[in-house]
């Protein structure tokens, strides 16, 4: 137990980077404490403890408690700043693109490229859905981009940190961002005002 | 636009089925727009105008202003209810199972009951992955309600009403919960709280 937030997460992974990013980006201390899901420091019994589910990111509070799920720490780290809108309705959003970050995005567009980039599967050996899926995601998300600048609306706020994790790396998972212009320009701006290194 | 919710769901879906329990406990009066996701009706030009994602549910506000996401939409339904734990970690909890529920659970346990249940597939031709996840998953619930009587903690809250919607029809994708006696008690709480009819 310490008086600072820990962070047991793999640098290649978009849903632990998104926890890296807020907490730099509000000045919240951290100890970041590298957790390999190839190497299976997840599964250890001593980690299960700490998380059942066996996944990283994890925080430990500076109170010494756990708090599992990318989004669920998101929040927590974040309340009370601008990165969560005041508005009820723009917030109501904000856990829209958050929800449908982890359901419809990240289960497309991280998997193939963990598939690709990590276990190096040759693309006739991915299931071809993740393909479809994931450029459904991204049009989506150029299509929103035409009426606003940022994820729900025209600030910056987690929607935006949480999808910008894995779309900034969509090209090591086969996925060819020429075609969506709008996002390009979005990656960069949210890059520029975390900033992401 | 109407002054009242209205609700666009399929009565089958779970995910749906999630805003009735909730806007019936809170006593939100609403009006139910039935919309089969196996008719065609989530992927009309107008249906696809109020939710680009193309997903049920969807609820149009009071206000006429759309919001997808089920999670999204239980969360504004239940903005200052008992539902949303007031303390900050309990409350961060509640987050991370309304975010697992949607990432390990429901991508399990519904989708197989959907693929058994609702396009008649036989077992062979189901993935096995999802029996061994969505197992997985209830393992993970029974294990919590050993030292709890709801999730997160000990009153209820949304994530017993996410995690509510798909458990309590596991048996149709063919998940058997009697090594999981803990969560069938917890089941019958929920219902008698909500109450479920």
């Amino acid at each position: 137990m310490s008086d600072q937030l820990s962070i047991y997460g793999d640098s290649g992974s978009g849903n632990c980077l998104k926890i890296r990013y807020v907490a730099e980006h509000l000045a919240i201390p951290y100890q970041w404490m590298e957790t390999g899901v190839l190497t299976g420091a997840t599964r250890t019994e001593k980690f299960l403890t700490l998380n059942p589910a066996g996944q990283v990111p994890l925080a430990i509070l500076p109170d010494g408690r756990p708090l599992a799920q990318s989004a669920a720490i998101l929040l927590h780290l974040a309340e009370g700043s601008s990165l969560i809108p005041a508005d009820p309705y723009e917030r109501a959003l904000m856990f829209q693109f958050l929800f449908w970050e982890q359901y419809s995005h990240e289960t497309a567009i991280a998997v193939r490229r963990f598939q690709k980039h990590y276990l190096g599967k040759p693309d006739d050996q991915i299931d071809p859905a993740l393909l479809k899926k994931g450029y459904a995601a991204l049009q989506l998300m150029e299509n929103h981009l035409k009426s606003h600048d940022f994820f729900p609306a025209n600030a910056l706020s987690l929607a935006d940190i949480a999808l910008v994790a894995y779309t900034r790396l969509a090209h090591e998972g086969g996925f060819d961002l020429t075609p969506c212009p709008l996002t390009k320009s979005w990656i960069r701006r949210v890059e520029d005002a975390l900033p992401i290194a």
